[in-house]
């Protein structure tokens, strides 16, 4: 797990426009957002997905560089004033902050541009066919009905009491479905899994997705802002519905644990049992930032 | 041309979410910003140039609604309150004042990916490999090195006086990319054109492009705001280096003029004397508004 962090960090940094480069502000604020920090969990779904499907590894390198590339602007656009209004984002000051509001909105806007060039400047899958629907796949998994809707539904949400559906539903969108996209095109940069693999892939995923999300709302509620390098005890003061709100700690821990388990027994159909899949499940439910 | 603006204004129609569908005030906010306005320059200069490659017109669509969602999306954010804090354009409240802030900005997120959504999920092209070429020639077109970056070297230019070179510059990637990149998509929705008449229309683009931005700052400089359905005389209010501010009203004029007959001498090369471009051509020059 440890290499494919350091891989990922490599590829990021090589496909990131240097801060040399003209606008330089705007480069260096790219740069500031994507580099040095996160724990790159969608890359590594997506390394391990393609693992299992044979994928040739300089494909799943930009797939898994175009779903960090899409995670990182989301957080920048979502730390801003009108947003989440945050100051500490992966241990640093958030883009507004080091830089300002306007260099972050187009730090946002040109990273999720440059998502799409990775995803289209090269081949990514053996035929370009597939490739074309694998873009298709990343623009829904990002847009309106997927993470920047989530973001929408969350910002309706504030100060309102949710229902656990209609918390799963928020999250299926939210974090949900860039996680699933990250399996998913992973697993399309080769050609070893069938379709009833695939299947069992994105019930993994789905299962994942929302196993990633319960630990968070439980980090964010028991742990320090030290630990976590974002602020914590946040949801609470903005009085955000959370699986915490909704099901007090106890019962949110073990919810995460038993998703945990619903998406290791999905991996039981894979290849090698799902390979990193099956350790990455346990890197995501047991983390604690 | 008004059978091709009421054409686009039906395809936007059916392309963006309905409002009826979750979530509902981003789906608002996104047809808010994208209907019922606009000269719908981009998406009139690829059907122009899918008719001169002889494209099928349904293919043609996709990306004149490709383009004219990233123009929108970028006009939803360049109005916020941290760019130029506008609160008028194509004659009504900008969407973060007729909606607010956290909206707008998710408005141009999700306006964002549904563009490249809609160049992926049905084919645009004869062949697949150049529909991926498509999508990277777009997503070069707004991001960093291109309408992104434009609004980046905009910002920086704020109260500065700029050279001509450096507007050109500036106006290159700001409107420039994006617009040169309307007309070489919709010509490769079909398969016509030689590489060279390829390059004639490139040289039109990049002329066009040109006039456009020239003519934008003539009309800031010398209409009201109930003429232009948007502030009038913010340039120099915000002190705003322009091609009025630096070569003045009169000689600004005659570049615009210059630089719409160069354009139409590029159109020779090509089928029909160009087409509808020429025409488009003067519309772009000896627009009003």
């Amino acid at each position: 797990m440890l290499d494919r962090q350091a891989r990922i960090e490599q590829v990021l940094h090589a496909l990131l426009p240097s801060a040399d480069v003209a606008p330089k502000r705007l480069h260096a604020g790219m740069r500031y957002a994507v580099l040095e920090g996160g724990k790159r969990v969608r890359p590594l779904l997506a390394y391990g997905a393609g693992q299992l499907a044979g994928a040739n590894e300089e494909r799943v390198d930009r797939v898994a560089a175009a779903v960090e590339m899409i995670h990182a602007y989301s957080l920048v656009h979502d730390d801003m004033p009108p947003m989440d209004n945050d100051v500490l984002r992966r241990g640093k000051p958030t883009v507004h902050v080091e830089f300002d509001e306007a260099t972050a909105l187009l730090v946002g806007d040109g990273l999720q541009s440059l998502a799409f060039q990775v995803m289209a400047e090269v081949a990514v899958a053996d035929d370009p066919k597939r490739q074309v629907g694998m873009i298709d796949m990343l623009a829904r998994a990002c847009g309106s009905r997927g993470m920047a809707g989530g973001q929408a539904i969350d910002l309706e949400a504030l100060g309102k009491a949710m229902s656990v559906p209609e918390l799963e539903f928020m999250h299926i969108h939210k974090t949900g479905a860039l996680i699933r996209a990250s399996v998913a095109l992973g697993a399309r940069c080769g050609s070893a899994l069938s379709d009833s693999q695939l299947g069992a892939l994105d019930h993994f995923s789905k299962f994942i997705g929302l196993a990633f999300q319960v630990v968070d709302d439980v980090l964010d509620a028991d742990s320090s802002t030290a630990t976590l390098g974002k602020t914590a005890g946040k949801d609470a003061l903005n009085n955000k519905p959370t699986y915490v709100s909704a099901l007090g700690l106890e019962r949110a821990r073990a919810l995460a644990a038993e998703l945990r388990d619903d998406a290791i027994a999905a991996l039981d159909a894979l290849p090698r049992g799902g390979g990193r899949l099956r350790e990455l499940a346990d890197f995501i439910v047991l983390r604690k930032f």
